[in-house]
C-alpha cells in the first residue's frame, strides 16, 4: 500500500511545522477567532457509552446506533450496488430489514438452523451468545441517487441537498478503497463476533444485488458507564459531544427536520472518515505539547489550566503575559461551538487497528518503514453536513494542530432515514415518494 | 494484494473436489486410518474461557497467556532485531518484561503521568481501564538464533532443535509480510484497548532495536464461562482441546522438560498460522455438508450421530450401510489424536477480520472481487513442533476437507521461554547459558 504524504501541500506543512514550534515553545496569540462569543447551545457533556447484553429494540421513530449509547465493538461496511434494477434494491432493503430485525432480537437460546439439507440461514457465529446490544444502521450515499450521471433507481430527483459530496479538504490523502459507497450498514455491539456476525449477514443477503466496497472495523472502551471514553491517543474524546439524552439539542443538530425531504425527517446523515494517526510520533511527543494540541489535560480531560473534565472550556482564557490559555490551533478550540457558529455534530469515535501498513516512502522519516495502521474511524450524525461537519472540518483541516500526527485516509457520506415501523422496511418512504 | 490461489496443486484441488462432491453424497468409505484405535491419553475436554476485569499474575513458572483461560481480545506482533548488538537484545528484553510486569498489573487506579516536560511512558490509552486479565507472552524465532548463516547474538548453538523451520505445507500460501519473526510478542486481554494499549507499549520499547514485522489481532467470544467458543464458520471451536488444568497432559504435551535445553524448561514452543477462511463460500453450504466436513454437528458440536459435545469422538462408528460416520477426510477425525500416534496440541485459536481484501483474480469465481480478510488466527503450543503442530498438519494439509475453505496465509514458530522471577528478565536463562 503507497499511502505515503509526499503530495502534502508544502503550505500546509510548512504551517504546521511553524504553529507546533511556536505551540511547543509558548502558546500562539490569541485572534478574533479565539475571542469568539460562547454559543449559547453549547454542550459541556459527554456521550454516554454503556456495555451490555440485553437487545436494543430495532423498530422505532429513528434508526438504532445514532442517539445509542456508544458501543464496545463495530463494523462498518459500504456497498456498491451490482444491479441496477430498482426491484433489486427494493429487495435488499425489505431482506436487510427483516434479517436486522431478527437478529437484534435474538439471544442466546434462539434456535439455530436444523435442517441439513438447506443452507443455513446465517453462520451461526453468535449461537449462544448474547443480544450484546447489537444495532444495524443503514444509509443511502450520494451514488445510490445518482451515478456517473445515471439514475439507476428513479430515485435521483429525492436527492436531498444535504446530501452534497463533501468537499476536498486540505490534508486529505484518501484511499480509493476507503472511500464512499452507495449503501452503508454499520454493526455495533458490546461483542466483536456478535458485530462480525451481523455484517457477515447482511453481506450475505446482498450477494448478487450489491458488492462490497469497503469495511472497517472499530472498538471503544470505558470502565465505567457514562464515563468519557479515551482514544488510542490517551486522551478523552467526546467530552464536548451533544449528550443523545437531550433531545431539544438532538432534534436541533442531529435529527432532519420538515427542512428535508419527507422520507428522511427523523433520519440523520452520517459522516465516516477513517483517520490515521501516526501513533509512533504522538507517542514521542512531550505530555506538555500533547495537551496543547489537543488544548486539553491528558489525564482529567479538563481544559488548559482547569481542573475537572467538564470545567467550562474557557477560549478566552489567558495566561499571565496575556497569552491564550487554549492555543490559537489547539483541536478543543477549533473544535468548539463558539469556534464555529455554534455548529454541533453528534461524534461517535472508534478506534480502529488493521495491524500494520508497508509504505513505500517513510513519513514521517522514522527509520522504520512499517507502521501501526491504525487510528480513528471517527464518524458523525448531523441535520445537515453542510452545517455540521464540513462546516467545522473546513477550519480544522486548516489549522488544527493535530493534523500533524492525523491522516484522513478515507471518507463517505450517507444518509440514514429513519427508523422502520414494523411491517415496513428501512428507506420505504424514498421508494414510495 | 495478490493471493488468488491459483497455483494450487491440481492433484490437491481434485482430490478435494472428489472428496466433498463424495461426502455431499454420502460419507466415503472408511480406511485403516478411520479404523485406527483410540489413544489412551484423548482428552474430551475443553478450553476454559473466561471473560474478566482482575489482572492476572505476570511473574510465575510459566509466562502468561499459554494456560491462561481465553481471552476476548489478542494482538499479535512480530518483530525483526535492526540491531546486532546482544545487549541491546538484553536490554529489550529486561524492558519489554519490566513493561509487562507493570502493565499487567496497573488498574483503573494506576497513576498517569503528569510531567509536562516529559515524554508519557505510556500512550494512556489504558488509563481508568481494568486490568481485564492482561497476559503479554513472549517468544524467540528461529532467526534470532542464526539468520542468512550469521550468529548476531551469540547464541546460535543454543537453538533448540525442536525450534525447527517448519516445512512448506501443501496448500501454503504464504504472504512474506505475515511470517516469521526474530520475536513475538502476544498482548490478550478481555479489552480491546487494553490489548492495543498493550502492544503499542511493547513497540515503542522495540523502537531502535527491532523492527515492527507484522501483526495480526483477533477476538474470541461466549457467553458463559468455560464454554467452548464458536468460530466464524459458527462451529465449536476446541472441544478435543488439553485442558490447561490438566497438569499431567499439559505436561506431557504443552511445557518442555528435562529433554530440552535448560533456558527453555517450563516453556513451550508455540506455531502460528494466519488462516484465511472463504467466509463467502462457507456460508453458502448446506448444513449437512458443513458438518460433514468438520465431522460433528454443528449447533451442538457433537460428533456425527451424536447428542452432545463431549460424547466420545468414536471414529469407528458405521453407518446402517456401513459407511463411517464421521468421513475419513473430516476435519474432526483428522485433527484427532488416535489420528496422529496420540498426539495432542494446546490450541489457542482466535477468530481474526481485517475487514476485507482485494484480490487480482477471483477464487473461487464469484462475483466479488472484494472478499472478506478474515479467518482464524490459529496458534498452538506444544513441547515440540515437530511431534505436535508439524506432525499433524503434514496429513491434515493434504488430506482435510476444510481444506476448500482455508488458505494459510502466515507461519510462524517462537520458542516460548518460561516464566520469569521478580528481578529476573523473560529469556535471562538463555543469555546466561
Amino acid at each position: 500500500m503507497n499511502n505515503d504524504k509526499s503530495d502534502h501541500k508544502p503550505t500546509r506543512r510548512r504551517f504546521l511545522a511553524r504553529a507546533a514550534a511556536a505551540a511547543a515553545v509558548t502558546p500562539v496569540v490569541s485572534t478574533a477567532l479565539a475571542k469568539g462569543a460562547l454559543d449559547g447551545n453549547r454542550c459541556d457533556a459527554h456521550a454516554p457509552l454503556a456495555q451490555g447484553t440485553r437487545a436494543e429494540p430495532f423498530y422505532g421513530r429513528h434508526q438504532g446506533g445514532i442517539a445509542t449509547a456508544m458501543h464496545r465493538n463495530t463494523y462498518f461496511m459500504a456497498f456498491n450496488m451490482s444491479s441496477s434494477d430498482r426491484s433489486q434494491l427494493i429487495a435488499l432493503l425489505k431482506s436487510w430489514t427483516a434479517a436486522a430485525a431478527e437478529i437484534t432480537q435474538r439471544n442466546a437460546h434462539s434456535p439455530s438452523d436444523t435442517d441439513e439439507s438447506a443452507v443455513p440461514h446465517d453462520s451461526g457465529a453468535a449461537t449462544g451468545l448474547l443480544p450484546s446490544r447489537l444495532t444495524v444502521t443503514f444509509g443511502f450515499g450520494p451514488t445510490l441517487f445518482e451515478k456517473n450521471g445515471e439514475d439507476r433507481f428513479g430515485i435521483a430527483k429525492l436527492r436531498p441537498a444535504a446530501l452534497a459530496d463533501l468537499p476536498r479538504f486540505p490534508g486529505d490523502q484518501l484511499i480509493p478503497e476507503r472511500c464512499g459507497g452507495d449503501l452503508s450498514v454499520q454493526a455495533s455491539a458490546d461483542d466483536p463476533q456478535v458485530a462480525e456476525y451481523a455484517i457477515r449477514r447482511m453481506a450475505s443477503a446482498a450477494y448478487g444485488i450489491a458488492d462490497i466496497a469497503w469495511a472497517q472495523s472499530g472498538f471503544c472502551s470505558i470502565a465505567k458507564p457514562k464515563e468519557t471514553p479515551r482514544n488510542t491517543m490517551g486522551f478523552k474524546d467526546g467530552t464536548m459531544n451533544i449528550r443523545t439524552d437531550d433531545a431539544d439539542t438532538m432534534q436541533r443538530f442531529v435529527w432532519v427536520g420538515d427542512e428535508g425531504p419527507a422520507w428522511m425527517q427523523c433520519g440523520s446523515y452520517m459522516v465516516i472518515r477513517p483517520i490515521r494517526i501516526a501513533l509512533e510520533h504522538w507517542d514521542r511527543m512531550k505530555l506538555g505539547f500533547q495537551e496543547q494540541t489537543v488544548g486539553r489535560h491528558k489525564n482529567s480531560g479538563a481544559p488548559i489550566g482547569k481542573v475537572h473534565e467538564f470545567d467550562d472550556l474557557d477560549l478566552d482564557a489567558v495566561d499571565s503575559e496575556g497569552n491564550p490559555l487554549i492555543a490559537e490551533n489547539a483541536h478543543a478550540r477549533l473544535a468548539a461551538p463558539a469556534s464555529n457558529d455554534g455548529a454541533q455534530i453528534l461524534r461517535k469515535g472508534y478506534s480502529y487497528d488493521n495491524g500494520v501498513a508497508r509504505f513505500a516512502e517513510r513519513w514521517p522519516p522514522w527509520r522504520q518503514a512499517v507502521t501501526f495502521d491504525s487510528g480513528l474511524l471517527f464518524q458523525c450524525y448531523q441535520r445537515d453536513p453542510r452545517t455540521g461537519f464540513t462546516r467545522m472540518f473546513e477550519k480544522m483541516s486548516r489549522f488544527d494542530m493535530l493534523n500533524q500526527f492525523t491522516t484522513h485516509i478515507g471518507s463517505g457520506v450517507f444518509a440514514c432515514p429513519p427508523g422502520a415501523k414494523e411491517g415496513e422496511y428501512i428507506g420505504q418512504a424514498l421508494f414510495s415518494a
